[in-house]
């Protein structure tokens, strides 16, 4: 992948000339169907594109019984896309023509440039350039075209849609990869999924993942997306794309591979060696709610699920079943998976034990084989779950009856009618012919024949639930940290102290104050509890004299000790000399973390914390987020550490203080962010967190090298 | 389920009559094909039985075609097996009946006994007694029966059999849930699985799922087996299995589903926390090479995989793909799995790239879309990677493109002579019509649509192959530990290490001794490093007369010692009285270990290690083996901590003395099986290993409660 700062930011209003035309030219048109000059015909032909069809080619009068026109110029109205599918060195000249005709949007199925090296990436710069100065937009090079099912524009010559069109729906596909992309339109069809917009976007010199996504979270026509990436072009967009689909409920999984785009830079921190690019990303999908997939298969089962079901309303999970063991498997699935399996009221319990004595109706729900000879038992049941049960999700086991020719009719009445009205997203477990599962289908019913999958994607639903529902809360306002000036040299350790202490994170420091005012706003500054210690050439014994008061927690406990320290060294040693009073931090004994930030070169600033010692080194046991955090994100960092239990106190130890580890977090990340330009990375390693407060035993910061 | 202890252990000839009965009975058989009783007549007609089958129903004198006997005395010939499709109450006198007969073997249909509580239970156990009586065996109750396609043998109801029956293979299907095992079944013929036996246990009164698995494993007709359980009731005839299994190069693959046994029995020590009935059984089937399934998915991906492939010949993977992303995906998940990807030798890559400019041949090797274009290039990189790339495994990205009508034949053709004769395991990333996909696998080829799933199914055969290998390599002799005899009250401290120390693992001991030759035959008792002080109530200060020696590393440095101690305490205190020396532990620095062992009531002893403090506390990082572990195993444990690291030396910290902590691993497990009739548990926690050797700080042994 190419990283280019260059590419516009587009909105994605901008796309619609790529995904709505009204009129196309095919330049380097055929009339061999199977060629990649024909394909896009014939495609556009099959699919009723209601738009101007214009095939270009100098050889030829008719293509695939269309008027065909030497050059593009020939062409006799407007055209809003053109298609290049010609040899990567005639590109140049045809977008030029291009431009002259005043072509908005160009798709260049072209190979042959970025991604061969130093002499295509010369060829790709002046295609940009002619592109940008007629304002032309361009989808590729090295992309196999788009498709969308509103209005059959077919600008592609994927062999994925060479056994017709996916069936009508409401997802969209976006993908880099152009073969990739092909394998998605393809398992799309193969797994009944309503697919409408399908887009690869190749070398992207122009044109990212990002914008397609915000172009389809922004269209009418889709609610559900699916993403393909190797790289992140547009951080900035890919969040604004993101934050819209979270307010508009529509549900985005992305499947992103490829190794750490930082692992190429010099791992100057430890930091940087524990974040890398692969831990920012998920950060960011984190942040902003969608969804990881693993495999392309989890893709598939959570597009399936987002597509079919309604909004899950939280993680309760009722599990119905004529197996205790797939009943026992889903459970155990499931509270791996973070849902939880509420049992049934006791009283409804009572009731359908006695209407069926074989029955283990707790939950999951065991209606037995009985089902089958006392067929009501079925509805009945998943009545009770629904009306007394609580739960936000169903699944129901049902293995091949759903699809036998004596029960499976009756079964699929039962369901509909059970789960209508009820809002819930419910999967089935089972096996049919193709056409009862689109019954299931068209009841908003989703049939999984591995039960462990359905559980996955009912799982997804409820984390998109509780990221739909953290759209609405605010990361509330930021203090501000302010610029800071870095030395020009290597930061030392006491400097870079110094920064992180202005931006009100503790750190080890002492001041030498005349009296008890000025030691409560010593201590304050320094963090409780702090030691208090007479200054005095005069006393060498200080604690016989009354000089030394440790441990000293609160304003209160200070401001007294001062003043009895005072009276009392002058009691005991009344002809010493007395410079003052050395405030101190008491540094406990604790658990050592370490947190950090590190300018992330697509992310931008992204913080981490992590448990200190082999957690980190033999562990990796690191929470990663963008930056800055709130306190409140912070906390939730911390507490999804696998060692959080090592802070609330194990092995009889005292508890630590999370909210000032949260709180140093947070300061932290403001300050990486509004110094992102002169910050290339900060540690603290150890920040010592104890009963109360923490302190940051050793600093680091680097500075941005100057570009 | 129910923990019987009185199941026989019948050796799987005993199953004989059960798979290949040469006559069946079909006690309550009935007309209606769809009924319990009339289910298993209409298969064996379609499967086109060929021993003799005698429907008994005194209501009629002929059901589906066949003669009908009013009541099994009235059958001319011998009963092999029965099957009872009648009510649970009547069940006790159709046994008595069958028994008389001379009947070997009974498939139990009804339901109502042990799974319903204590009434069936009796009712069970009456049947139990009948048939023990007579010699009859019993599958079942509560089970839906078996298929076996080698002879039409059909003794069962389950609807997984309505749409037809498995296509031929020679895979093997156990199941103890009935709705389950149809479940499995009906994937089986959707996933194209060749099926040759399926057998469902269901309240396992006699015939167990280990026996069933020995049954296929001793096959002719069976090469892989699936397992679905969700208890192990003879654990000796599972491992039996598996070592055959393992020895003639069987795949077993298992999903186990449930929560633990030992959950309900009094948690008595850490150990028993951290092990559990879950941990044991996959130390069971680590330990004799089966592979444990998480999903059903995967489990018919694994039997689909092993049912096709030749057996791997280590763990080497190369991929081609036409897709540079697809690629990375695969590689990111075979390197997460344990496979390696060695790249191709740098000459065969320049030949490849002079070849096709635009490739990437390193592994993955891409060979990109150019292939299309350049057909031959499939054949030829493909060629290479067998011939010079020397990988074990391989996998091809070409997605819908095998299923393409320009390229499909072409490319089935390139695949399946590419890799005739490499005896190499070769999956196909691809979507096709049925009819292709079959004429890959007829070739010995997996097609999988899914990257990640070809993937985990390629690294199970890889595992698969380790498991064969180790089938050869014995566990060596164990030592004698020997018997020991415990107190009769609660064992202390003391009483525990002089028992572990019996087994040969060092604890801090002390022993005075009169001279050099004595002082080396305690440290070797002791163990290395050891510390040197003279006797004697005459000498208060012993350094100052030499009478202290520290960290005496070995024999001669310890014989050394003694006689200069002697010798100089004589010169400096010659009025003193020695009464000898003592020589006790070096305890050094080092890092504290948890080992304990733990009486599982299925399982027998288990042994497991685990790094002390927050490693198992709270990261829950042990290892678990079935006890008794060589040396060398112990090692391999220890080897698969997470937390390892720690005692290879992080941070500047010596390692620690590995094969000490392997040896006292052995000797504990040891300990444990030669004395499990008296020992319910053992920890040692702390062990300390330090640089050289290792030491018992704390003991605790629990005795085996009188029963």
């Amino acid at each position: 992948m190419v990283l280019s700062k260059k590419n516009k930011v587009g909105h994605s209003n901008e796309l619609a000339a790529l995904f709505e035309p009204n009129s196309v030219a095919i330049i380097g048109a055929s009339a061999n169907a199977e060629r990649i000059g024909g394909r896009p015909i014939s495609y556009y032909i099959k699919a009723g594109f209601k738009g101007k069809l214009y095939p270009v080619n100098p050889n030829r009068d008719e293509i695939q019984g269309l008027k065909c026109y030497p050059d593009i110029s020939a062409i006799p109205g407007e055209v809003d896309l053109a298609v290049l599918a010609i040899a990567s060195t005639a590109v140049a000249a045809a977008v030029t023509a291009c431009g002259e005709k005043g072509v908005k949007v160009i798709v260049l199925f072209s190979a042959g440039f970025a991604e061969v090296g130093e002499e295509g990436n010369t060829m790709q710069a002046e295609v940009d350039e002619i592109a940008s100065h007629y304002g032309i937009r361009i989808l590729g090079p090295n992309c196999l075209g788009l498709y969308n099912g509103d209005n059959g524009n077919c600008p592609t010559f994927t062999s994925g849609l060479e056994g017709g069109f996916p069936r009508a729906g409401r997802v969209g596909l976006i993908t880099q990869s152009g073969a990739y992309g092909t394998h998605l339109l393809t398992m799309s069809k193969t797994r009944r999924l309503g697919v409408t917009k399908w887009i690869s976007t190749g070398n992207e010199s122009d044109v990212t993942v990002a914008e397609c996504l915000e172009y389809m979270i922004d269209s009418d026509s889709v609610d559900v997306v699916g993403c393909y990436m190797e790289g992140v072009k547009n951080p900035e967009i890919l969040i604004r794309a993101l934050k819209k689909a979270r307010a508009a409920g529509k549900a985005v999984t992305i499947m992103k591979v490829g190794v750490s785009e930082v692992g190429s830079e010099a791992v100057q921190s430890h930091t940087a060696s524990l974040t890398g690019s692969d831990a920012s990303f998920q950060a960011l999908i984190d942040q902003y709610g969608a969804l990881r997939a693993h495999t392309t298969e989890q893709m598939f089962d959570i597009l399936y699920a987002a597509s079919l079901s309604p909004r899950a309303t939280g993680s309760k999970l009722g599990v119905l079943t004529i197996s205790g063991g797939a009943g026992v498997l889903m459970a155990d699935a499931a509270e791996e998976l973070g849902l939880t399996l509420p049992p049934m009221p006791d009283t409804i319990q009572a009731k359908l034990i006695k209407r069926n004595p074989l029955s283990s109706p707790r939950n999951p729900v065991d209606i037995t084989a009985n089902a089958l000879n006392d067929f009501p038992l079925v509805g009945e049941n998943l009545q009770a779950m629904c009306d007394e049960g609580g739960y936000d999700l169903l699944v129901a086991f049902f293995t091949s009856l759903i699809g036998s020719p004596v029960h499976g009719e009756k079964l699929l009445k039962v369901f509909s009618e059970g789960i209508k009205g009820q809002g819930k997203p419910f999967a089935i477990i089972g096996q049919a012919p193709e056409e009862i599962l689109e019954k299931y289908e068209a009841a908003g019913i989703m049939v999984f024949e591995d039960p462990s999958r359905a559980v996955v994607a009912l799982s997804a639903l409820a984390k998109l639930n509780t990221a739909f529902e953290q759209a609405n809360e605010g990361e509330g306002d930021f203090p501000d940290i302010g610029k800071i000036s870095l030395p020009t040299e290597k930061i030392t350790e006491a400097e870079a102290k110094a920064l992180i202490a202005k931006a009100g994170i503790p750190v080890p420091g002492e001041e030498v104050v005349g009296g008890a005012e000025q030691a409560v706003k010593a201590a304050n500054k320094i963090g409780f509890p702090v030691v208090m210690k007479i200054v005095s050439a005069d006393i060498p014994h200080k604690s016989e004299a009354g000089g030394v008061a440790l441990n000293l927690a609160n304003a209160e406990a200070v401001s007294r000790a001062a003043t009895l320290m005072l009276k009392t060294v002058k009691e005991r040693e009344p002809n010493a000399k007395i410079n003052g009073l050395l405030i101190a931090p008491m540094i406990g004994e604790g658990v050592d973390l370490i947190v950090g930030t590190q300018n992330d070169p697509v992310m931008g600033p992204i913080v981490m914390v992590g448990l200190g010692g082999i957690f980190t080194e033999i562990l990796k046991d690191v929470s990663v987020s963008l930056a800055p955090v709130s306190p409140k994100r912070a906390r939730s960092m911390i507490e999804s550490l696998r060692g959080v239990a090592l802070l609330q106190g194990v092995r009889g130890q005292e508890p630590v203080d999370i909210d000032a580890i949260a709180d140093a977090v947070s300061r932290l990340s403001l300050l990486a962010t509004q110094n992102e330009s002169d910050i290339e990375s900060i540690e603290i390693n150890p920040l010592r967190a104890m009963a109360s407060g923490v302190i940051s035993l050793d600093a680091l910061i680097l500075a941005k090298e100057a570009t």
